[in-house]
């Protein structure tokens, strides 16, 4: 038995099936497109490295699933390989689509190749995720791989179809509060419900199990994501490193925003006359907090958050990467308890 | 047994397939991305019909191979509309990335819901594609689908190299005529390779026969994309619809012009100097038909033409199926005898 906590030891054995996922391209005459995707990845380029490659969160939940179902973690590495390729796939795509020249403060991939290029290189991380996929072939019996095929397709299905509502609510301003949980269970629960889910299956968990396990990734995805909204809005700027007013400025239509649109009052009203300046932000949150977005707000992550704890017990993970799980859903959702 | 010839009977079932594939996003909250996906099939909105629908000529030819193996070709309506969801999928973006207003006389994706929505909608159809092979789950053995997976998938990985090659060739002037093969390779001869591929396993085909249709395929992809950069430059507008001038003035670099360019004459010479105007396409042409590019051009088809028949014999397709199957590949590459 290692000395190392086992996600230190996980996360470069992470890094090392992704960068032989993506060497598929790395030939001669496709030696750029393969440099493209190095890139985004974090692992060439100006700016590269661990800054630059994002917390590697969904292969981590899936590989500490299967570990703490008493399975070789090691073994299902191309599974962990392609839903953080998925995960990819949608960031180089959604950078394109809200026209965002940086990621993680450094130039997009589309900004720096082009429009057609940047398409290309989200399509090729999507291939190159269905073929690790394919990797698991020497692993696992056929049916296994087939389900889990099965169930990272539906989730690109709701990947496309969160995009699809996202984009679609850019340009509304009549947005009911019940469209707020597709959007964010399309866009951000069903990936790592998909990870624990799958975790849970090439760990080799039952049926009950493997349902507490995918349940637990949907609420961590939900919680996570209302945690976030909140934040940004009423977090605490020096500690997420970015304005705390950003959300409000950037008219971002966060749960606390959608909350006070219904409730139809002075918020309400400012926010329907157009983009709201920096220095209006402080007193827009400040009728939010009076108008009870703030306390809905930390109700609903609440919720959201005993309900993916609740999960987890029920699935009942075990040894070290269990209590990794714990450790990693109450960092993610800020209970440092 | 039906008196319509097999084509007649199995392209209403590809059509019927695709629209249970694609309906998927047939609900209340996704409805406008389910339409987008319809309207690009052609089977919604403007100049929707058989016009705007295509040949279906991938789905036509997994099945028409998996029937002329004497198995039961319905059984695999799934793999055909993976492999016309695929093609779809390529166009969706590859509008974009060519920044191209209308297909088939019928505005984009792209232009009738803007870039962001666009994109998605193609992904949408990658997605579809893959959940449609899961679809074959019922019908084949388990080891059987993975396989059809793995190939389907290695398919797509050429498809992004070759658009990879495409997009980066559109700014060179200095490309060598051994660049061709590649990207043709990888943008058209691979899905219809993938296509017959396919088809030969599901029909139950042993492995010297699937190689066999796999080299069909890939033939006639070749000889199908070479006829079309011929006729692209001395074919009878008349008959193929577009001027017979176009390839040139567009300054698409299709094997008659790269073989022009490495002759380095009165042809590349010009070329070189900046796009061609509509008035001095005949004159470049003449060059090219003096120069040899002509004679290469219709060479190379026929020996890629040759190949393909050659392979197809070697597969031994049988009944109607296998018969339409050679009338296929001659309506395809122009030889009506």
């Amino acid at each position: 038995m290692s000395l190392k906590p086992i996600t230190e030891i996980i996360l470069p054995a992470i890094e090392t099936e992704l960068q032989r996922q993506v060497a598929r391209l790395d030939e001669a005459r496709t030696r750029p497109f393969h440099e493209m995707l190095t890139y985004h990845m974090g692992w060439s380029g100006a700016g590269s490295g661990p800054e630059a490659q994002g917390k590697r969160l969904r292969p981590l939940l899936l590989l500490l699933t299967v570990a703490a179902n008493g399975t070789d973690w090691l073994r299902a590495a191309p599974a962990a390989a392609a839903v953080e390729l998925i995960h990819n796939f949608s960031l180089v795509h959604d950078d394109i689509q809200d026209n965002s020249g940086l990621r993680r403060g450094r130039e997009t991939v589309w900004k720096k190749w082009g429009l057609a290029q940047g398409i290309n290189a989200g399509d090729g991380l999507f291939v190159l995720a269905n073929l690790a996929i394919s990797d698991l072939e020497e692993r696992f019996p056929a049916d296994t791989i087939l389900k889990v095929a099965k169930i990272l397709h539906a989730t690109c299905l709701d990947l496309t179809r969160g995009q699809f509502l996202d984009i679609s609510y850019e340009t509304r301003t009549d947005l009911p509060i019940e469209d707020y949980w597709p959007m964010v269970a399309g866009k951000t629960a069903a990936l790592l419900s998909a990870c624990t889910h799958i975790g849970a299956i090439l760990g080799g968990a039952d049926e009950a199990a493997c349902e507490a396990y995918r349940d637990f990734g949907h609420y961590l995805g939900l919680a996570f994501q209302v945690r976030d909204d909140y934040l940004g809005i009423w977090g605490n700027s020096a500690l997420t490193g970015k304005s705390n007013k950003s959300d409000l400025v950037a008219g971002k239509k966060s749960l606390p925003v959608l909350y006070g649109l219904e409730k139809a009052g002075a918020f309400a009203k400012r926010w329907q006359e157009g983009p709201i300046r920096g220095d209006e932000a402080a007193s827009m949150s400040q009728k939010l907090t009076e108008e009870g977005a703030q306390l809905y707000t930390q109700e609903m992550s609440d919720q959201m958050t005993d309900l993916a704890l609740k999960a987890l017990r029920l699935a009942n993970p075990q040894g070290d990467a269990g209590q990794a799980l714990y450790d990693l859903a109450q960092r993610l959702l800020g209970r440092e308890s």
